[in-house]
């Protein structure tokens, strides 16, 4: 099973980020099932705006957008902004809206039979709405998103530490991102042995 | 296959409901897959506010959860009302909330194994919101939402006509309703035959 | 000045309400201020689903719009349940709706020239995606929402305590509450001096 | 009075944005009214990712950032994608992030007695999300919504039309935008007059 983990921090390389740190965790849960796990941190790549697979001179996500379907796993990882997902996370959910035509040998859309998870971090409050939003457009294009199948950290109330302060709730969270891991690899196994198929037989059950 | 239909209008029987209108076109598609499907009208019953799954005092949840849990498919179909889910669609969901302590015999929690989906209905725009909303929740609680498992419909931009009203749009509908249920359909069967393991054996792939 | 706090918590009198504790926070800023202010726990009310302002047979809710009405203020204050708004304070703003095409003796949206605002108490991350629900409701309702005029409590990650079983962050509502306060008496004060016209004189400045 | 409208489209110019063409027409509405306008679109200019207000080397957030403050109103104009506002919406969101701790003359924050509304267009549902998202950050930046200053296009259900594709709701849309530009301008004039004081007198009524 390979994962591919797309870091939307607003940082680039080499500055510590915080969702980097929450992610892998997640990560470790997956290579202790087997997993073959792949981290790219956005932010060092230049993306162009847009909703084609390649928009042309310079544009590296075409390279990223191989990689996400090389892999049964994909988690986008984000740190909350005014209580938002990242602008790096939004406009790589822009990009991947180009998979909703695109479809692979069997005629189901390339995200089909696919898992997706969310890992968020933040200084304040807004960690299940980014969530809901990152998981609202994945289902849209077709990632299936396995029951909790998500880990956050923030310490509320007002702005606050950042997940690498503190140590305050890292017990919880190594326990969320330990079963988000198990939760992502059984879907996706569920899925390869038995696949969303192109057309149903009908009157089975 | 067993599939339980929450219709969350506001409207109680007899009036008819464009939310059920949509649904049934879902339901027929799962019904046409082998499906056992029944639908219910939450605004008939008296759900008591509270986040327990008995609230006592002539509470009717408990019969509806149990529903529910006698279901592997799990769809809520609300109309949209000042762009989010209606009321008794919240209610609903604070009352399931109760599930997330919840685990049946194998230990994991009882909303394992079981797949969502959200038919949204309304005069005005806001489907999309409704369906996050409804699946960041469902979601939480431990349903695998599977990819493209929603239908919905709306004209806009502004107030317009309801779903029963016109004929727009609705051999778009009836597209996306079929292939919702194709999907529900197919990943509670894959979760079935292969089910979220209370724990993975480690080192497998 | 007249301030209407709706406290939408889920449990009914006399038990204690967080969301109430943390409303009387803001409470006590608007009377320091010199506003009168009274809240209604919605809860204890008989409040009809429906999209009008009175739907006949023991609904209550004509009596708690008229409070709206006779206010210059009006603070949402709604517990977090699975990331969202009370089925409560939905069913507030659905009976809201109603007012959108209702219209005072100058022709103008009964909401016009009104303030609101929002107070979120959880034990777990969502107030901001509270707040921007709400808030977008009323928005689109007619009032208007002064910069600043929210204050939250809750504490990650995780689930966790609530309001009134610490005093972590307290310090830091108790300030907040009171920038609200005087956010909403002062824009509440701008547009009772300066109201927004019914039409405006072309060419002004 | 002077309002400055980000247009978020994802498409460079020249190249024609709907998002604009529905912007023109509250830009219009507030030239009636005596208002200087002046629009940017913001993917022509290189605004670099964070949440500082001049991130260096290039960065042309700074000259934007200043021609905000040189107005009284703003508006946001944003496609909607995949259920959002876009990654150039987000983006100058993350940037206008460190007025909240950016104050004025008078101690208030720098974005106090202004308003804001949001524009938004579409092939697909999502606008009402789209302002509420907008706004929330805006508000919590300190910004002041005026109720109804939002304007929406799109035609559902599924994917439609763009705006300037069709007449379908054109005159909904003119008249929409007109009550925006009218409501921004009122309550940017109320504030003009009685602005939010760094300190309220109390006991004042």
């Amino acid at each position: 099973m390979r994962a591919t983990i797309l870091n939307c921090t607003l940082k680039p390389s080499p500055e510590p980020s915080n969702t980097d740190a929450l992610a892998e965790l997640v990560a470790a849960g997956l290579r202790e099932l087997g997993a073959d796990v792949r981290t790219i941190r956005l932010v060092d790549h230049d993306i162009k705006p847009g909703v084609s697979s390649d928009m042309g001179d310079g544009d590296e996500w075409p390279g990223i957008r191989e990689k996400i379907l090389n892999s049964e796993i994909l988690i986008m990882a984000s740190p909350t902004w005014v209580g938002h997902p990242s602008s790096i996370a939004q406009r790589a959910i822009e990009r991947m809206d180009a998979m909703l035509s695109e479809t692979g040998d069997d005629g189901t859309p390339v995200a089909y039979n696919r898992v997706a998870g969310v890992v968020v971090t933040g200084n304040e409050d807004g960690a299940h709405h980014v969530i809901s939003e990152i998981n609202g457009a994945l289902g849209d294009i077709g990632f299936t998103i396995p029951g909790q199948a998500w880990v956050y950290w923030n310490m509320g109330p007002g702005p606050g530490p950042s997940y690498s302060d503190t140590d305050h709730g890292h017990q919880y969270v190594h326990q969320v991102a330990g079963l988000m891991a198990k939760n992502l690899y059984a879907v996706a196994a569920a899925l390869r042995d038995r696949p969303i198929p192109a057309e149903i037989p009908r009157g089975e059950d």
